[in-house]
């Protein structure tokens, strides 16, 4: 959950390198992404791509692991701060799960500007539904690599694995294509359990926002039988 | 979400302009269907048939395109109009997508009744509930076109594409019928996120009336344990 | 919906009738259930059998009909009565979906004590969970009557449809053994949405009943970070 | 739902009892579950660990039995107690289902510290994710071994199962590997109908964090539209 880590227990030098770097380095994840689609979907023969990607990938990481350096520098928690900051730590490791934080990005936006354009539900549901689709299309491309060469792999093609992301994150599961190595099983069992709870609340912010429109209409006649 | 699009910002022309055709659009987009739909089932050497059902999906495309226009000009906004009212922008393109403006209906039809009939929780979910009923046969039409000729395909018939509908929009997904072509892939991954959500909704709505119903019993007798 | 149909406009003979034949009525459903239950499962040659479960359906079917007769002559609404009590219509022709009708019985029967015995929630989940229970095998039982003799089906045995019908009210959905014919997929189709919907009400509970357990807990103790 | 048993109703000593047993017969559990995986897991040539394995089943379950019984004793009920607790009946006939009992632990621990250090979704999350991790590699287990020898099977590794139960769980059921023998099925329907309920709650309070977090951002700012 780690509830606002960037509160009142934070040093003040902390919290501003957060804010100040917390968009550079999501348009820094962005690239990443970039990198890692490249790597995995250009065929093998196109080296000098091929050698982009890998750059790319490489530099944001960099970019990563020297902003991690930093914040527990800043921090001064030592080593304290790998469990306190689990989530980072975890990001840091697997960087597709980056989308994850853009719950802090959006905060970090968000305190620059006067005040929401948007109503709540219509807040949460696009923030879940964009990190939802940032992790469907991550766990689509890690899946596709796993797969695409494995013996007996229903997925064969990028097309299918976008198919699967989507069938799996609705929970529709139609298993006519499916990963069947340990490696991509393991991948679908994350996004199976991060996608889950946040299409869960795109749904539910949905039926909130619909009853509310409901009532609303309710309010604005006179009051009848209801 | 565009939430209540024709409210304080909108020119009173336009307000009036929309009220007025809310209903006879609806009526045309149900005859959009009708022709779409007699143009995908009818067999192809009935020939007037087809041609009745081409002129149908025109003539009403025709009739929403002369709308949408009606709706810029009185707006007086241009082609800012394009992003501020992007659901119609949509609904434009893709009309089999208008039972999503179905909520707009509603509100205006329930303008000239005195109180609504049902309780707050049955118009969500009759709503909602006829909403995926509208496009679920859309989709089921769609995939049925794009994929009963397909090679490989397993919709080969309008059945089976309508119990394709039926196990995608309540995510059961088993998945014995499968969309294999992109274009009717793409279809179904848009009808697993609209249909979800409208689903779900369907589902809380139900769900919170099956617990008034029954506090509601408890308010009747006298307050015990609870 | 059909809110609470023997509330204030109802007169007051037809409302005592319901309030005396209500639980019956109900006992004689579950004759109706175990007579179709032998007609379907108990072999061809078995002639006396099948006799007696013919009987034991058309002898409820009967007294369910007169009831419906005697509510229509009570309420005085003569034909109208087919609309507004429109569920019970459905269920008159449908008698497999009358569990539907349970949260009436429960009405009854709770009129009689003095205090409900448990909590909001769990009295919620237990009706939920019984009127699922009962839709759920009544549509493996209809399921297999359609299925288990087509060409190309997977449902067998009672086991399977059973099994079938686990997996679509969970909305699991495997897809392992499904209803191939047009008519089991219709009985299907409305498994899928009844059963949804009551499944998704006793998850709710279950949810909101967690939650408050917890919140007690937290009352229980002097009020700290929270 | 057995509403916490232990309150007022309850003999002093029975409470006091349960309070001192509830984390050691835990554990005691987590004994039993790696006894079962050992039994389940080890193949069959290796004798002394496998006796090793039924040597902790038996011995942790004489444990539960013990306990059932001198929680009998002192509530003082008899065999009533059986009716009064009966999940605590059906977790000592089915002890792979104590993983349910976990929220009595976590009340005795809780009991000892002094304030709860994680907010209240949190909690719910954490409490519901860590019950579901552990029925569900319960009813991997069990599953595993009535299928992994049936003739016709799909579950033929453990990791199979482990994949099964990630896809049951999550309501996803993508069908490439299902139970097929009658046990491995009613391992399943238990799954699906108690992790339902367990995902549902992580799911719902997911969501209620979610919109908590950004009305929470709301109140720092002036209220604008909103």
């Amino acid at each position: 959950m780690s509830d606002q880590p960037a509160d009142s227990s934070t040093p003040l030098r902390l919290r501003r390198w957060e804010q100040r770097t917390e968009v550079p380095l999501f348009v820094a994840s962005l690239f990443f992404l970039l990198g890692y689609a490249l790597r995995v979907l250009v065929p093998d023969h196109t080296q000098p791509w091929r050698d982009l990607a890998l750059t790319l990938v490489l530099a944001t990481w960099l970019l990563f692991a020297a902003d991690y350096a930093v914040r527990i520098r800043l921090s001064g928690q030592g080593l304290r701060f790998l469990r306190t900051h689990w989530l980072d730590t975890v990001v840091l490791v697997l960087p597709l799960l980056r989308p994850l934080r853009l719950i802090q990005v959006y905060t970090a936006v968000q305190r620059r500007r006067a005040q929401p354009r948007l109503s709540l539900y219509a807040r949460v549901i696009s923030y879940a539904g964009m990190t939802a689709l940032l992790l469907g299309f991550s766990a689509a491309l890690a899946v596709y690599h796993e797969e695409h060469l494995a013996p007996g792999a229903t997925i064969r093609t990028f097309g299918d694995a976008v198919w699967w992301a989507c069938a799996t994150l609705t929970t529709v599961g139609y298993g006519d294509v499916v990963p069947v190595t340990p490696r991509g099983r393991t991948v679908a069992a994350g996004l199976m359990v991060c996608g889950l709870a946040l299409l869960g609340a795109v749904t539910g912010s949905f039926s909130s926002w619909l009853v509310q429109v409901f009532t609303r209409e309710d309010e604005k006649r006179p009051p009848g039988r209801g």
